[in-house]
């Protein structure tokens, strides 16, 4: 499942499986006009394939960088940790700003994301309000405030 | 100078030599009650005597993190980009999150703080209203949105 836009490079990589938060979260980042190009990606293994430029994305180039990644935690086949650290390992991809959005808060999970680099990490409110308004200011935050660093080569 | 209330825990370090810029910041982000606990350092060296506990500060606790650090670039003694480099690199310090506040866009500047493990970057906006506007928003986003990695014993 996507939401991209073909040929326009990727402002935000949302790798989320629960196909509700998902839907729920794109909506909050197409309100205001935030962004339209968003990649949906449902399982950590396909995310690294994105990233990476493997298999069905090996016509990507490494070098253009999504503006920002919101990983869960809890992802099917590759979880969000193993994500997080394949990235941020990368010296062609470390640059690249991950925000983990998941349900866990539990002080681990903080405290080992913090370790391999996660750039932020937001706990998924329960409420349905408090969920679309904290997607929605994550995307103002991300994409209009932060300055992300630009596709460069290494 | 310092704006912190002492034996309270510090929320926000802001480390910035400007004086004009440091008391605008300081005001946006007690607007809505962000934070009362912000310290106040003008340079470099103080600011990792504060965070590694020498000097004045070495009655403080390594593990007290701030919930956030906002550093300027470009600041006397040692400048921003080697403070956060010695923060990042060491496993006492590196769960901090640090944001870059400068003037600087420049994209050397950029990569290199992504680099050295920056968690966001921020260019001040030249416009007074502008520069309010979006301090008071890393202030909600990284001090009621964001999950700190809380102080841990390493």
């Amino acid at each position: 499942m996507t939401s991209q836009t073909s040929e326009q490079p990727i402002s935000i990589l949302l790798v989320e499986d629960n196909p509700a938060d998902a839907e729920l979260a794109i909506r909050a980042l197409r309100r205001n006009q935030i962004s339209n190009q968003i990649q949906l990606l449902v399982d950590g293994a396909e995310a690294l394939d994105f990233i990476f430029c493997r298999g069905e994305y090996i016509n990507r180039r490494i070098t253009d960088h999504p503006k920002i990644v919101f990983l869960d935690l809890k992802l099917p086949k590759i979880n969000g940790l193993e994500v997080l650290q394949q990235i941020k390992s990368d010296p062609r991809t470390k640059t690249i700003p991950i925000v983990m959005l998941t349900s866990s808060s539990q002080d681990c999970d903080v405290v080992e994301s913090y370790k391999l680099g996660v750039n932020s990490y937001i706990v998924k409110p329960v409420d349905f309000e408090d969920f679309n308004r904290t997607v929605e200011q994550m995307g103002l935050y991300w994409l209009l405030m932060n300055r992300a660093s630009h596709s460069f080569a290494v």
